[in-house]
């Protein structure tokens, strides 16, 4: 996979391409991660990328020109066309599904904004994809692309060992993980749950079931209703409401 | 505000840090952001930092001594708690309202987990706070982290200019940003609409009102449900979904 990023701050893709499972997978050749400044395509004499809006108000407007020619220049004729993501909070919110959608394309190109607006004729007429991190405000399209790639490439093909893959599937269950404890066995005083020491396998695949649907229903109880749940899991899960309900039990 | 980040891959934030707002507020003063790579708290002579887990099961999990000796040497007895934060995909959902809880403290700190999960007694005996960015798996927390410290120290007084803040005031209407247009007029044929030419206040302010109540209807319903609307927007969405539902009609 070939990704571009155009952005005015290649600098702070750097550290996050180079390290980790991203530096691996373009170690590996899996991907080829490649950022572009489209200050380089401004055509005017001062480099300037942005301009003030028609129809005045605060703020600046990306001006169509560098981003159309950047993006132009990364396309060949016999490719197959990319997807053209603009990262904006006005996007598709970004999710697993989307992540998953992108991790089968071929090419993916990112333009990221910087505190200015985009000419609504990027839009219209370039993009291919508006997609968002979520309702909160940030200084520009950079983090948001970062964050997207990571979790697209993680999803290709051999870039991902099996120990960490396994995290990813109990994601996929479409509940939230069960709690987790390693060593010491106690902590400060802090013990391990004691089933997790029993050995007894049965046993332990039910308390973490069990934890599982807990912790979803606490937190996330719309992952549940998304879910065709077991009957098995529909016991549990009823049973778990009623601990809930009891003040007096202990439904850890 | 100090931020402090505990990580593993501290060479990740460099690039971000240095760059574009968050640079400039650490030059002005306004922020101190720093980051710990908790491996240098391993007690053991591999300097590992995490373990198998209790139970069985694929992945790691991160061990509770490196995580809460690092938390505790960037404490001191005299400075108020700061907030403790776990970016994790089962945390609360990260958004505006959360940025601005967050930058009215004064000691922020971010703990990053990478591929593997947190020994709970992480979360139940230290953290304030399990923060999410959304539906989606990365290969860290580092690239959550980043995008929760860009919305708070955004919002901290003095570190955005009166030009860039009129954005966010945009954003806080709770209605999606209308379509900006600058120069040129015409680019490919394609044209900015007329009426953002005019020079008439009055008109423009109007389409741009509907244009932002049109946009926030096709793609963010829900945001206009969690708004109080005036007479004057309840009116425009009436007209805008009379014109939706009619197919002769242009909408536009």
């Amino acid at each position: 996979m070939k990704i571009d990023v155009l952005t005015l701050f290649p600098s702070m893709f750097a550290g996050v391409f180079a390290a980790s499972i991203l530096g691996k997978a373009e170690e590996k050749g899996i991907v080829q991660l490649n950022t572009v400044n489209y200050r380089d395509f401004s055509q005017n004499k001062h480099n300037t990328v942005d301009d003030y809006p028609y129809g005045g108000g605060g703020g600046m407007v990306l001006k169509p020109e560098p981003i159309f020619e950047a993006v132009e220049s990364l396309l060949s004729p016999d490719a197959p066309k990319p997807r053209i993501i603009l990262t904006c909070p006005q996007g598709e919110r970004f999710d697993q599904r989307k992540a998953e959608e992108l991790a089968r394309e071929s090419h993916l190109i990112f333009i990221c904004g910087h505190y200015e607006g985009y000419d609504e004729r990027i839009r219209e007429h370039l993009v291919t994809d508006e997609l968002s991190l979520g309702d909160f405000v940030l200084t520009g399209g950079e983090i948001p692309a970062m964050a997207m790639i990571d979790s697209v490439v993680r999803l290709l093909p051999g870039v991902l060992g099996n120990e960490q893959s396994s995290i990813t599937d109990s994601y996929s269950t479409g509940f939230l993980e069960y709690p987790q404890y390693t060593r010491p066995a106690e902590y400060r005083g802090w013990t391990v749950p004691e089933v997790l020491l029993s050995g007894h396998h049965e046993k332990i695949g039910l308390w973490r079931k069990k934890q599982m649907l807990r912790r979803t229903l606490l937190r996330r109880p719309d992952l549940l209703d998304r879910e065709s749940l077991t009957v098995e899991e529909l016991r549990m899960l009823e049973q778990l409401k009623a601990e809930l309900d009891d003040p007096n039990r202990d439904a850890t």
